[in-house]
């Protein structure tokens, strides 16, 4: 279980680290969607999503070995650790997937991380990455199925609440569940957290129906960083009970998000950075006239070719 | 002159309109510059400028003729003016020289705006609009030189001291002269301010230097928002007194400002919006070890092309 304790003690330790993102207001009437929306822009995180809110804490939670440590991602997540690696002067392999952007391979390369393309899924980076783990002694930093990781993405929640005090309920896209997890860990009871998913991605949808996490197909433009063949225990743990709607995105409507955050926003948004805002511009989540709704942008790693 | 009071009063006529925009802090050592960095993210305003401050205080602050209103503008000072019409339920036309960008000109036919291509130069569609508000009784709306716009532009500044109370230096590109010369007018005496324009515009720089406005001739890639062949009166008024530093930036260094907020920040700026962050970037303003400085990215309105 995480608590909102870890949580705290988490966002003391990455502090010196971590930037605190902003949070705009979009006026009224401005799209035609009901209540007051909120944008947190956690894409102007360092790195360009949350993910090093995970990473700094668990990195500064055990002791390192001198192999470091290794990661498997399809980008954001292995950034970030690549990231916090060398702000911590830790040596620092990732195992990316096939499917991982070029941006993201390339912002890999500029941190001076060791790149390895193993595989095609983050499921089979994921065992390559364990295997050399097994071999060099690192510590594999998991992507999400970790308390550290979970409470120091949870550390958002604490800005979160301290920029909008009375917010009802949070819009967040989900991958393994390590952000939402520890998002809900500390709103639980006092805010509505809604998980979005992209259709092809159902990871968390169907772990809910389930009542277990259960394995699932992923596909589409979500994938590189939503695409989670299971969701995690550790947070399905807070989920499974704290979750209060979970809702579905096609590709079209994520695209369609992404393009008026960046049309009316200028703001550069990846597809699963914009995945829980196309959850509101679609209707697939309506709120109340005077619902006042956050909605997280969790990643802004995208290629602007997209935009032109 | 321009006085607290006139801002104060600003502020609270455009509250309804306006976006309250984020401030970030940027992480010691992220790039090698001294003191601490913040960027005042104005680039995320209504229209992705600054300009709709200035505009909706001027609309609101005098009855308007059943002709409506005109402008001319190379862009943004135009479509913060079709917005606000739009919002205020006013007619409008707007005069724009041939050097506006294609991306301007569609956000301004998207608003709804009546769009005239008048010249080559922001003087000449200047003078087409005037004849044309001549004829029609249309009231035309200044893009800078007038006290109700001025101190609209100055609402900025209520929330950069709100945000960090404690500023020591804030950094402002310059076109005509109104969003500085409002910002100055609530600053003067308590912040120094920087004024950066690049050097094929050097609009202010050289109206200091001869104390008082002067003709300048501007090119280069920050023309279209900041190109302005003579300081505004209204502005200078404050500005000849209220300015601290007055430097330059060459279009290369406004290129890497703009690329440096893309790569490292995802944040969208127009060469005239990435002018003041050139100005710390490239060493033109070196700030003392403890200073605090906070930069004004005023504007975001780009095509996504130029960060591919």
């Amino acid at each position: 279980m995480i608590t909102k304790e870890d949580i705290r003690a988490a966002a003391q330790r990455i502090a010196p680290y971590i930037r605190t993102t902003p949070v705009i207001e979009l006026e009224a009437g401005w799209f035609d969607v009901p209540g007051d929306t909120f944008l947190k822009l956690e894409s102007l995180q360092v790195t360009g999503s949350f993910k090093p809110r995970g990473a700094f804490n668990r990195l500064l939670s055990e002791p390192l070995p001198p192999a470091g440590v290794i990661a498997a991602s399809g980008g954001n997540h292995g950034i970030a650790v690549a990231y916090a690696a060398r702000k911590l002067g830790v040596p620092v392999e990732i195992y990316v997937p096939s499917l991982a952007t070029a941006l993201k391979r390339k912002m890999l390369t500029d941190l001076g991380a060791k790149v390895v393309v193993a595989g095609n899924t983050y499921v089979e980076a994921l065992a390559a990455s364990e295997a050399r783990a097994a071999e060099t002694g690192a510590l594999n930093i998991h992507a999400f199925d970790h308390a550290a990781t979970v409470a120091g993405q949870g550390t958002i929640a604490i800005e979160l609440e301290a920029q909008l005090p009375d917010i009802d309920t949070v819009l967040v896209a989900v991958g393994g569940g390590g952000f939402i997890g520890g998002i809900a860990a500390w709103f639980s009871g006092k805010a509505k957290i809604v998980a979005v998913e992209p259709t092809q991605c159902p990871t968390l949808n169907r772990a809910l129906l389930a009542r277990a996490p259960v394995d699932v197909e992923t596909g589409g433009i979500g994938a590189d960083s939503l695409g989670c063949k299971r969701i995690g225990d550790v947070p399905f743990s807070v989920l499974r009970s704290a979750v209060s709607d979970s809702v579905l995105v096609s590709d079209d409507q994520i695209r369609d998000a992404q393009r008026m955050l960046w049309d009316k926003l200028r703001i550069a948004s990846e597809p699963g950075g914009a995945t829980a805002f196309a959850a509101l511009l679609s209707g697939a989540y309506v709120p109340t006239a005077r619902e006042k709704v956050a909605v997280v942008i969790c990643g802004g790693n995208v290629d602007p070719a997209v935009f032109a």
